[in-house]
């Protein structure tokens, strides 16, 4: 078997004496920080060596893989949808794999094992719509919570499963769901055991935005007709040098190191991922949650105010050249481009010589599509780089399982580094507790008569300033 | 009739003494720009009453409006699919107003009477799949372009055109086609009449992102069974109020003076679009490109370097907040977050009570789907008070063709008058033209030497780095 292409970066155009002085990385700046990068490959090895994190032994995980692949083995041909309950990590890594191995909708390839239905929202109307239009007996349920007890993915369950009962029975019903959640603990574990629901586990040293190569992604990805085995493959081909400690030879280290120098020394707070796919766009909205929750932080680990976090924004190449170019060209000059490309497009469409006379027709003819779609990404990083405005390129071979299992497992090495530099920890998400105690005040849950009282207090005020 | 329900705006959480010193608008701040709040209002309604901009005048236009209803009742039934060729102002608003109106996929309204497909990449996959599964003979193709020469069109233009007159003949192929383009000038317009293509005109005043109540939105809209007379009725009720001088009666520039001060004067210089809605989510996108375009820019009225505008980022709720909300909780305070909600959700689904003793069920059963979603909008708006974080809401009484209506053209307004408030010309997009000479350039276009010449010194260049 030939080698597997690995995933090129390119960051000559983040360079300072590219596109000047102020607005790009210095040989002094990436210097300064060795000490500190080679100190973050140890710090998070060792919490890799000591069990903390599970994210990078996964693709190693043979029984893990197996399982997964021999349940949706058995399920091959017994379904039409596969209806994933889950909401943020539990959702954006399914989106992502079934996009880019089917094809986004509504063109998808043409034999697809089943569809994939993500709920990943409780706006009543994509439920309702789901449940009218479902086909109960052609329908696989798989419940998402690495807790066993999220809001809404419960409320679904809750829902979708009585609709189930009562459309194929009890019995029946219990066999068309599968749950994926901690092996030790919570509700939805004990529910999968006393209703005898298939059950897989997410471990717990692994975190719910690093969850998709667990079942969390994979079991989804699975039975949707995602080569899962390649893509673990993939993943697992970039571990060992995601763990090297020089900058030269980690891309995850020398990409988590460029943005948070690009960040805190030259005001690039924004990091737009402009993904030249439509294949890969989702996977971006992966990364967005992968970047921004677990970098977006109060506080670091002295407890100190830092307000810190990169807002990662997703972008489609060529389609927002037509709506985000203008901005990253002419505004504020607080954003760092990453492109993401693709090298080998499976489609090879020849533009015909129609109306060759014509100024805007004519130099099109007999060129091909793709080579327009990579001359329009040349160009922009080029405008990009003329108008001083840093950007750097992840160059896929090519929009398959076994490259999108490497990007996955570089971008949670990057996360973790990133963490590392900003010294705060990437692996929690206290922010949104508040929300979440709040939610179940307004909805009656015992327990939480403070937040009950914040909520009349904050009625009372906004009535008054209503009334002003 | 029943007078219709009119979008609110919420903007108490925007204020200083709700959301903190130095972090919201003060009375002070208001009053010191009520000046220059009048005078944009009349410097864009001498433009208007001049004639210069022409998208507060599109909901009047009732002979474009049953133009396009007419062709659109012809074409009832005839067709499975409705394949439109357009990219970002040519694409955004379709796919807002469909779906909207159709709901998103999989699961849309029963009966729709074409499908719409929007091809705005020019990624080969796509229209690669695209050309595999469509049906040509069932097929319409619009063809939608302003200026008449866009690359990415013309290109798949010619690709189509192509296909269908292969696949059904030259003679039913023009048929099957219809052009929206300048009424005077352009490839498209020329091509167009030579082949006898239905056509349609984008009313030269009207800039391609303001341009979704001309044809360029309408025709789709109409084809896949958007109420656009409802849409229409909806734009033109908010005018008069768009147009009063005051703040306190135009939400439009009230909204616009909120997020120029917290930009400019308090470094909010991200605007989040925390959706609320799956239904109107691609309609955040559309805004999306109409602020971030009109805004960004390099150089004020006065040739002044300014780099300004926000940059705007669409979230979903509830799902983003197992994204992004993390981030726009603890992270930099740079953001300010524009809530859309709606009222009224058409699905009125319970949550059964089934698992009642358990902490994470119990109090969910009895309760409704919509009791949830709102809760947890009112709950993060509420966290992100507390938190100090500057929000507004825009109340949708129904997502329905009437509001999306009042939505577009408030949102048009807004920008026209926050383009006034920075000072700088919010109709053109000077930034993206570099991008399109130097691929004009990379495909061999004729009389772009001189770019030929920048492109092969920027390979030279990073060849040299690289080797480093």
């Amino acid at each position: 078997m030939k080698a597997a292409k690995m995933i090129r970066y390119d960051w000559t155009n983040l360079r300072a004496d590219v596109v000047g002085s102020g607005q790009g990385l210095t040989p002094a700046d990436l210097d300064a920080h060795r000490p500190a990068a080679r100190a973050a490959v140890e710090r998070i090895g060792a919490r890799v060596d000591r069990g903390e994190l599970g994210f990078p032994g996964l693709p190693f995980d043979k029984a893990a893989l197996a399982e997964v692949e021999r349940y949706a083995r058995a399920q091959r041909g017994r379904y039409h949808w596969v209806l994933v309950l889950g909401i943020g990590g539990s959702a954006l890594g399914a989106f992502a794999l079934d996009a880019a191995a089917n094809g986004p909708r509504p063109f998808r390839k043409k034999k697809v094992p089943a569809e994939l239905v993500v709920l990943d929202n409780v706006d009543p109307l994509i439920l309702g719509r789901a449940l009218d239009q479902l086909d109960p007996r052609r329908t696989l349920v798989l419940v998402i919570t690495k807790s066993g007890s999220t809001a809404e993915t419960m409320s679904q369950f809750l829902i979708v499963y009585d609709w189930l009962r009562k459309k194929v029975g009890a019995k029946k019903a219990a066999r068309q769901v599968a749950a994926v959640t901690d092996p030790k603990k919570g509700d939805l574990l004990e529910i999968a055991r006393s209703e005898g629901f298939a059950l897989f586990a997410v471990p717990p040293n692994v975190g719910g935005r690093f969850s998709v190569l667990t079942p969390v992604g994979l079991l989804p990805a699975a039975l949707v007709g995602v080569n899962i085995r390649q893509l673990m493959a993939g993943a697992g081909s970039v571990v060992e040098d995601c763990r090297k400690p020089e900058l030269e030879s980690n891309l995850a280290l020398a990409s988590a190191l460029h943005q948070f120098l690009l960040d805190t020394r030259y005001g690039k707070n924004i990091q737009a991922v402009y993904c030249y796919s439509n294949a890969l766009y989702p996977l971006a909205f992966w990364y967005r949650q992968l970047w921004t929750e677990s970098l977006g932080k109060q506080r670091d680990r002295k407890q100190r105010e830092v307000f810190c976090g990169q807002t990662c924004v997703a972008a489609l190449g060529v389609t927002d050249q037509h709506s985000q170019s203008q901005l990253y060209m002419e505004g504020p000059r607080n954003k760092v481009i990453t492109f993401w490309e693709v090298e080998r497009n499976p489609y090879a469409i020849r533009i015909p010589r129609l109306f060759p006379k014509r100024d805007s027709t004519g130099y099109l003819g007999g060129r091909t599509l793709n080579e327009l779609f990579r001359a329009e990404k040349f160009a922009t990083e080029l405008a990009f780089t003329e108008a001083g405005r840093p950007n750097c390129s992840l160059v896929f071979p090519l929009a398959d399982e076994h490259a999108i299992g490497q990007m996955m497992m570089l971008a949670e090495f990057q996360t973790a580094y990133a963490g590392e530099f900003y010294d705060i920890n990437a692996f929690d998400q206290p922010g949104v507790e508040l929300g979440k105690q709040l939610t179940y005040a307004l909805l009656g849950r015992a327990g939480f008569d403070a937040e009950r009282a914040r909520i009349a207090a904050y009625r009372k005020q906004k009535a008054a300033l209503l009334k002003r």
